[in-house]
């Protein structure tokens, strides 16, 4: 559908705002999203099962994507678009109403593509999660793995950290995390865990294949058992100004670190 | 003072808090920085002058560092703290009220360190520039520069962001950042810009000599005068899944690769 249509077919549909006010919370089970590049990204995915769409005339002006056919939308105002969202949300006229993501497998995820898997151990901030799936999506990764408890859910607040990458790079969840590493192992990975710690800096401990990197919580680090589950552990070059980079940098460092080792050996 | 000392001190002065309730703001021309490390590095500043600790017996007894002898303390409870803050900030039993710091020259900062400027053009966001404020000091940067007009003032949420940083890395605030760039290019200083659209990638544009590292808003990227200004525009390497990174995690890749430059080469 070309623009144009879809903007009028949006109009056709569109009513007046009537559910959805003063709660903040999304629908039992629903995830609430908001802001454009999050909305747009989650209605181009085909693997999102969306419920409803609240927009203002101008942020439904500033989509850049098709909408779904019928696909319900309401049109509101700020104010009410307001109070959908946490406090002080920048929604920018758009809130989505939709269902979790389905769980993804990490064998689905190795198998379609050869780039690297950032593993998180308690990395909990839902602003930092998100802006490592912004920087998995920039540099290739293949996947996000977490563990189920230590992890934060999907929420707006992360979706819009990560601009639109939640929906692009597959998150995948699992219950043992140190298991889920030996079966990288099995399947080629060299598994690097970052750690402010070891001797080894990251880029002379990068070989040339398959790499998945560890980063823990700021402070803390990784727990015992999974540093031990890494087949390297290695430091990024920062001077002793400061105790650690915020996480989400670090990631994105040794993102890079991964995408240029070639240039540099 | 030995931390035992210097503890028995505090408790010494400490009354119960009395001022400062209720407002969530810092008295005029002050600035209330909150958290461990923010406060420590700041106790810790000798060039920060500071007017009152409000603290926890925890966040008292958390701190690392040495107190100014006789500095004034009000012990407050968790809640009392909560007020004096950012709605739901992290202030760990700690929130300081001081003056903002000193103003920067360049001339000052860069006579003291060869390490890279790190240039914002409008990016506004206090978290973000607290975030490479931290990048900064952990890979030695000589400063942080930016215009006056288009930069967060220091505050508490930066500070936080910052992690301590706030203290260490001198930031030099400009009336006209062109002109301050022209002044970077008599010292010797090869101006690289960050720019999506560039053609050369950010690790080939890199000289050996002294670097300044250009980066602007998310999304609008930098003004045209300041581009003009820039010997170089580069790109960082990403595929085109996404916009852009994170504007603190693209300044902590440029901050790395300037730092592992050498060994590329």
């Amino acid at each position: 559908m070309a623009k144009g249509e879809r903007k009028r077919a949006l109009r056709g549909r569109a009513g007046r705002m009537k559910g959805g006010r003063g709660s903040g919370r999304a629908s039992s089970g629903q995830v609430r999203l908001w802001g454009r590049h999050p909305v747009e990204a989650a209605l181009m995915n085909p693997a999102r099962s969306h419920s409803k769409l609240w927009a203002t005339r101008e942020g439904i002006e500033s989509l850049d994507g098709e909408l779904p056919e019928n696909f319900p939308v309401e049109y509101a105002e700020v104010t009410d678009l307001a109070r959908m969202v946490a406090r002080d949300a920048p929604h920018q006229g758009l809130v989505l109403e939709c269902a979790p993501l389905e769980d993804v497998h990490l064998d689905e995820a190795i198998a379609g593509s050869d780039g690297p898997l950032v593993i998180l151990d308690q990395v909990t901030d839902p602003h930092n999660v998100g802006a490592i799936l912004r920087s998995a999506a920039a540099f290739g990764a293949a996947a996000l793995v977490t563990q189920d408890r230590h992890a934060p859910p999907e929420s707006g607040v992360l979706a819009k950290s990560a601009s639109g990458a939640l929906e692009t790079v597959p998150w995948v969840r699992v219950v043992n995390l140190a298991r889920t590493m030996d079966e990288m192992a099995d399947a080629g990975y060299w598994r690097i865990g970052l750690d402010g710690e070891a001797e080894a800096n990251l880029a002379s401990a990068l070989p040339v294949g398959r790499v998945a990197l560890v980063l823990g919580a700021e402070g803390e680090g990784m727990r015992q058992n999974i540093a031990a589950h890494c087949d390297a552990l290695a430091r990024l070059p920062i001077g002793n100004a400061i105790e650690s980079l915020n996480v989400s940098n670090a990631a994105a460092i040794a993102l890079y670190a991964v995408a240029t080792r070639e240039a540099s050996q």
